[in-house]
């Protein structure tokens, strides 16, 4: 099968791989329909974290091959992989924190018995944990609708669980750090849990638009002191009850805690940048609140699900590229040059 | 009037101080019934921060004298007085968190307009922002009550803030390091807000029964790594959901970050030490949730006060020693040595 290697900085090709095979008894074999480029994947692609090997960690499917011990999914299935696999049976997937399970794994890196596991931008792969972490889809499946689908495997997943960790309830004002596609399926979610006002911070026409569409209520250009002076002139010298960090810098974070009010909460969802500290004193003082991580992606596929089936929400719109997965080091290109938000790869 | 004044490393006296006398229109100045020593006020007792002039922050007493602006007090009403002074219409205020007001004075330091307030460890108090302060207690005042109603000055309303930052709700299991009079509180807040086990990091044995007479289920005695061994081999191999941090040292933020399960909360309410920092990349990998800060004790007031005059909750068992103003310096000494948990001052 053809399967999207990173070799090194700007170095990404379509090549023959194995075809995936069930290792154990919980695997799954599955044919990907869609998957795309996600943010993260970028910073391999730049240089800025060393990467190699198969990549992509988004994908929607159909079940071709089951492990005997998998239960809950059929062949023929169509499936959402969250990008993040999960045992379902630790403290954390107990609790609905998937994310930090305990034998977490992720495509492109190896399962729990040192077997290789495929990269999502292929034309199949192999799911370990498939019970745990594969979101079945009731069929039929509109052909229109797999875009949105796409997105709960990551981006729309994450921007929600930026909006929870912040807090966001009905009312709120809220903040967003961040216009890629996590920022604006933050402004999606943040929308669902019923924020007024939401203030979204970028500079490009294309993305402010994106982000009103989605439900944003205003948009601030400036960046630093100069932000936080913008929230206040918007909020009538307040600022927000909660932000949402979507980026995963030093700056980003600062950006963030800047424009939080007293008491109010951070969500962050950015993967953090070496060395990103938070110092205690500056938090207590202020008795900000910072929750997030690594969404996990698998608890609230079951939850969102229905607002994408329905129409409710539409987070397949960040993607306004779509190219077929012979073209996936244009579709890294186009990313890269930010000449697109995010990219689905077709099959 | 007498006051008490910290000069330095372990020289507090009791001073003649001028009589407090109303110096804007929302004064109030009260005559100090109960008053105590903190674990805080340690900090300068011993020499790790530099402390000097009238000291203390927790104080019930009998209003005396009122500003022309105050109108929801009278002269004669009981009152607690939160540690922190707070103006009750900027935004943190408005949202319930009146310790990250934006003008929040304390006592023993100066007040908006630049005049100093008194410290609370004395005979009597001026008393600004009094009407978004100072919390009546409907009287007549049951004499026994006076230790509890004095906790909700800071400690109970301190212990409260680390169980509500921790998000600790029905069914969970919390664990609580510090068994100060702050970790003890912690444990009273923990239960009444539904814990089903409440595990407490204590070597002390008198410490260890008065957390089990507030509701703790288990005691662990061990440090470091070897407590969170402890805490899963308790737990049949898992971690709390929630840990309280009631201490405000690296090491104790440390501990509480390793008995937390992914995906749990740790709510901090120990004034952290200098450079106390968190790192974001450890946060993110686990999920976990940091939240907490000074307690907005005058929001929280209302709220627990109920539970005090009932009986429901007895946080002023927390007082093992109770001396005259007189004896103030014999205070700070027996909390200092770890003779006393806290030292309730009567005047």
């Amino acid at each position: 099968m053809r399967a999207t290697v990173i070799h090194g900085e700007r170095d990404v090709r379509l090549e023959e791989r194995p075809e995936p095979t069930i290792q154990g008894p919980r695997d799954a074999v599955v044919r990907v329909v869609a998957a795309c480029v996600c943010g993260s994947d970028l910073w391999g692609y730049r240089g800025v974290r060393p990467a190699s090997g198969p990549i992509g960690h988004e994908l929607v499917g159909v079940v071709e091959q089951l492990g005997d011990a998998v239960t809950d999914i059929a062949v023929g299935d169509f499936v959402i992989a969250p990008f993040s696999l999960s045992d379902g049976s630790c403290q954390a997937c107990r609790n609905g924190m998937s994310a930090a399970c305990d034998h977490k794994t992720f495509f492109g890196s190896d399962d729990v018995d040192g077997h290789p596991i495929d990269g999502a931008q292929g034309e199949r792969v192999r799911v370990p944990f498939a019970d745990s972490s594969l979101v079945v889809v009731p069929g039929p499946i509109d052909e229109a609708l797999i875009p949105h689908l796409l997105t709960l495997s990551d981006v729309m997943s994450t921007g929600h669980h930026a909006a929870v960790s912040a807090g966001v309830g009905p009312g709120d004002v809220v903040a967003v750090v961040g216009d890629g596609a996590v920022g604006l399926c933050g402004v999606i979610a943040a929308k669902r849990l019923g924020a007024e006002r939401i203030i979204v911070m970028s500079r490009n026409p294309a993305r402010q638009e994106q982000a009103r569409r989605f439900g944003a209520t205003d948009v601030i250009e400036q960046r630093g002191d100069e932000a936080a002076d913008a929230v206040r002139a918007l909020l009538d010298g307040d600022l927000a009850d909660a932000v949402l960090e979507c980026v995963g810098t030093k700056e980003s974070m600062r950006q963030a805690l800047s424009v939080v009010r007293g008491g109010g909460r951070v969500g962050y969802v950015g993967v953090p940048a070496e060395g990103t500290e938070l110092k205690v004193q500056y938090l207590f003082g202020r008795n900000v609140a910072i929750a997030g991580g690594m969404a996990p992606a698998r608890d609230y596929i079951p939850e969102l699900l229905p607002d994408v089936l329905d129409g409710t929400i539409r987070p397949g719109e960040v993607f306004d590229l779509t190219l077929p997965l012979d073209e996936v080091a244009e579709a890294y290109a186009a990313m890269d040059e930010r000449r697109a938000i995010k990219v689905l790869l077709t099959t």
